[in-house]
This record gives C-alpha cells, sequence and structure tokens, in this order.
C-alpha cells in the first residue's frame, strides 16, 4: 500500500491520512498492519472540565517533553457537536507554537459516527502515532462524559486537571472522574480558591481505597509554565511504578480489550440498529419487544 | 404477584419498591404486568449542568404543579459516582417541602450495573410513575453527559437549565445539548452575566435550524420562585404543540424504541462480555480480535 509505505517512511502527510482514514472508520487495514510496531509510546491521557486550561496545559507538556528531547503526538478529541470543530480553533491557537516543530504532531478528533465511536477513532489514531514513532502521545479529552472516561482509559497515564471556584471537583465526583486520575492537576494555582480545591480533591481521595498507586496532587500556573516540571515529573514517577510493578502490561491489555470491545460492540450495534427497524409497530412491552429482537439476531 | 396487587391499591410503598427493583434489573415483570396503564403521564426532562440550580427548579415546577393540582412524581437521576447518593444529600434537602405531600413521590436513581444501566432502570422508574397515575413525571438528571441526553429523550419535554458566568453554554454547546432543548431556561436570572447568556443561547439557536417547534428561551430565579410560571406556561404550551400536531405519539415511540434499544443492548453487551473473557490472550491486533469474537458470538 502506497500510503504504508510512505507511512514507514516517516512522511506525516501519511500519518495525518492514516488518522482521517481511522476517522471515517477505514483504519482497520493500516491498523492491522502497523500494530507489531506498536507498544513503545507513552500514552498520557489529560481530561477535565472544559474551561479548565487543558489545551494550556497539553501546550506546556510538549514544550516540556520537547525540552527533554522527546517527540510529542498530540491527539484532541472533541465531542460530536457539529460546531466542535470552530469551538476548537481557540486550542489550536494555543497548540500553535508547536506547529513548526516537525517532532510534534497534533490532531484533533471529531468524527463519531463509525464502528466503535469517537474512542474507535481515537485509539486508532493513538496506536497510530506510537507506531509512527513518537515517544509521548497525550490524548486530550473535552469534558467529563461517560466517552471522555472511556477515552481517557485508553492512556497509560490519566491526568485530572481542575480549577479553582468552579465547582469542578463535585462535578468530577459525580460524574465518577476520581477513579481514573493517576495524577491531579489545579491549574490556574495563583486563584484565591486554589487551596480549598486542593483540600476538596484530598477529601475525595480520602473517600476512595487506593490499592498501589495513589494519585499525585500537583498544582500548576500552566499559562506561565509554572508547575508542569512538577507535573512531568509526577507523570514519570506514575511510568516508572507502571514498569517497576509490570502494570504497564495490564494497562496496554486493559487498553486492547477496552479498544477490542468498542470495535466489537459497534459491529453489534449496526446489526441490532438493522433489526430494530425491521420490528413490526404492535402492542408489545419494552422488556417483550427487547426479547423479541434479541432472539431473532441470535435465530433462537 | 402481592407487590403488583399493592401497586394497584396505590400503596405509594410498592411503587418505591417496584422502582427498587427495576433499580436492581429485576423490573421486567412488573413492567410487563403494568405497560397497558402507561401514556397517560406528562414527562418533563430537566438537564443542565452542575450548580445551574436544576433542584431548586424541580422543587419550583413541583410546587407549581402542586397549585394546579397535578399530582407529581420526580425521577432524579444521577451519575455511577460511588459518593453519588451523599453528593444527593443537599439536592434532597432542596426537594425536602414535598416530602410529606402524598401526592408527590420522589426518587432518586443511582444504580447502573444492569441490563440498558442507568438509562434502563429510569425508564423503567418513569413507566412505573406513569401506571401508578402520577399527572407529570419530572426527570431530573444531573450533568451534560451523552447518558444524562439519552435519560433526558425520556422526556417528551426536554427544559435545559444554565446559569450565567459560568461558560455553560459553550459547555452545552460542545456536548451537543442544544439539539434536546425543548426549553432553554437561563436560571439565577438576575447574575449581572444573564442578559450575555441569554444572548450566547440565542446566537447559537441561529445555528440550528429548526423544524417544527423552535425551543422557547425562559428566565427564573427559582430559589424566589421568579419566572417559574412563565417557565410552566412554556412547558404547557410545547405540550399542546405535543398534542396538535400528533408529535406526541412520535415522542412516545421514540421513547419506546429508545428503552427497547437500551435493553437489548445490555443483553448484547453481556453476551459480548462473556465471549471477550473467553477470548485467548494471543498476538492479534484489536480488529482481528473483534472480527473473531463477533463471528463467534454469531457462529460464523
Amino acid at each position: 500500500m502506497d500510503l504504508l509505505r510512505e507511512f514507514e517512511r516517516q512522511n506525516p502527510r501519511a500519518l495525518a491520512r492514516a488518522i482521517s482514514l481511522a476517522e471515517a472508520g477505514r483504519g482497520a487495514d493500516l491498523v492491522r498492519a502497523l500494530y507489531p510496531r506498536t507498544g513503545r509510546a507513552v500514552t498520557v491521557g489529560l481530561t477535565g472540565p472544559p474551561g479548565v486550561g487543558k489545551s494550556t496545559l497539553a501546550s506546556a507538556l510538549v514544550r516540556e517533553a520537547r525540552a527533554r528531547g522527546k517527540s510529542v503526538g498530540v491527539v484532541s478529541v472533541d465531542p460530536s457537536s457539529p460546531f466542535s470543530r470552530g469551538a476548537l480553533l481557540g486550542d489550536r491557537i494555543r497548540l500553535a507554537e508547536h506547529f513548526t516543530d516537525e517532532s510534534v504532531f497534533i490532531r484533533s478528533m471529531a468524527s463519531r459516527g463509525h464502528l466503535g465511536g469517537l474512542a474507535g477513532a481515537t485509539a486508532d489514531a493513538v496506536l497510530l502515532m506510537d507506531a509512527f514513532g513518537y515517544d509521548l502521545v497525550l490524548i486530550e479529552t473535552v469534558g467529563v462524559g461517560q466517552s471522555e472516561i472511556a477515552i481517557a482509559e485508553l492512556a497509560q497515564t490519566t491526568i485530572v486537571a481542575l480549577q479553582p471556584g468552579s465547582g469542578d471537583s463535585i462535578q468530577v465526583l459525580k460524574a465518577g472522574i476520581m477513579e481514573i486520575a493517576d495524577v491531579f492537576v489545579v491549574n490556574k494555582s495563583d486563584h484565591p480558591m486554589a487551596d480549598q480545591l486542593r483540600r476538596e480533591i484530598r477529601s475525595m481521595m480520602e473517600m476512595l481505597h487506593w490499592t498501589g498507586w495513589v494519585p499525585e496532587l500537583v498544582s500548576t500556573q500552566a499559562l506561565e509554565g509554572r508547575g508542569v516540571d512538577e507535573l512531568v515529573a509526577a507523570i514519570e514517577r506514575h511510568v516508572a511504578y507502571l514498569n517497576e510493578t509490570g502494570e504497564i502490561e495490564r494497562r496496554r491489555r486493559d487498553a486492547f480489550s477496552h479498544q477490542v470491545r468498542q470495535l466489537a460492540l459497534g459491529r453489534l450495534e449496526e446489526r441490532l440498529d438493522r433489526a430494530l427497524r425491521a420490528q413490526p409497530d404492535d402492542e408489545l412491552d419494552p422488556y417483550g419487544a427487547a426479547d423479541r429482537v434479541v432472539s431473532q439476531l441470535w435465530g433462537e
């Protein structure tokens, strides 16, 4: 495949085209061909409520990684709103300083409409950037919905960023995001309510019983780059923990299983929706109708 | 069934037990038996970001409905966070004034772990309250995630509440919630930035091409009850529109289809997860592994 050859020649255009194919739900062949080359990149997920300054944090992390001589791929995920591409413009501007750096590859994902949905295309993009040879793959997600949680689970290390004075801690608490954080970041740490947010996070953490890694809490002022080195150090401690304990393998398996489940579920949903469209419009109750369509799918 | 007889005797304890069974994923028999009695209630969904004052709005709506002699069932939905029951305490307090009113039934849903998940149990609870005979069933959801959108779609009329000065409009935009709103509420309308939020909502609405009903925009100060009568009037206009155009039937069918799909999907996911657990731990790529498990499920 011409695209595959260009990909192997380290042509970034080939990577961009490969990710576009994945977004269109046609990434299977490439991922199959390139899968043996994956598993070398460090994958970091960065999530948190809108407005917390994730793109500024992402940009600062990229800068720090570049200063350490690492190449970086960034997958910026936004929801399926028809306007999200526009809404991302600001983020693109914040990341613009890296556009000219050929050791940095930035890609925003917008598509949802294929097997496995956004999570499927994002998982492909992460694998493709990994196979392309980037040392660090940063997965930036917007919001605290279930799909954002699922996407964050693709990463080996998940950073949950919060901002003071926003009620974010409650939001994160309610969304069940505490559980996925390896590192908490209090951004805009010069805010008068930053201390209160740190206290809230600590007290929330006390409600959970951690086994193994206990999430670290880092304060940053990403706009001025303050605290970013501590954040990178916390990430490195977590990566070291994963490697020393061998948990890195479990995380890779989990990410793999997650992607397989997403892909299989997408196929099942397609069959289900075809079968549902063919259902008669009769007086069954919901449970009876569900039983009927499932047994039809299985020819029982 | 004893429970069914007590339910038919209008014993609220029976309704509470029935919903608990639904939360445990064992509501099928009751829903089947009671389904013919459903379809009389007006179902209203109330959603929006945390902190917007949804529980205060819900309480005010209940008060207004009671003043008009309507009985009300409230389903308060919160995510699967282990702390959500605790986090709901404040909401419970805000609704407390109605606890002694036997024409008001308030139930919060916390469980996710069964076929169809939270949406499935919530759909059951709505059907059960409808069958029990409540005139209005109010579905209050927390957050703006995909599952909250799905739950709001159970309702005939969906209210999206926003608060000024919170960036909520952007959040709602990104979450793709614009599309599900029949009525927008700007709560805390005495906030200095309320006018700006109203402008933001109007300009966002111009980006969508509405066919049929165009969402109304209502301002409330729910704590003092201001604007709640306008909100109820907007809801009544939408319900009238649904009935005059016959779209009410389409909404009922959509809610039905949504629940059937959730139930069927839950069953498919159970089978898929059983099959995934049985997969060998070999060197397949994700797409190959997904193909294999799907074809195993279909014995192809």
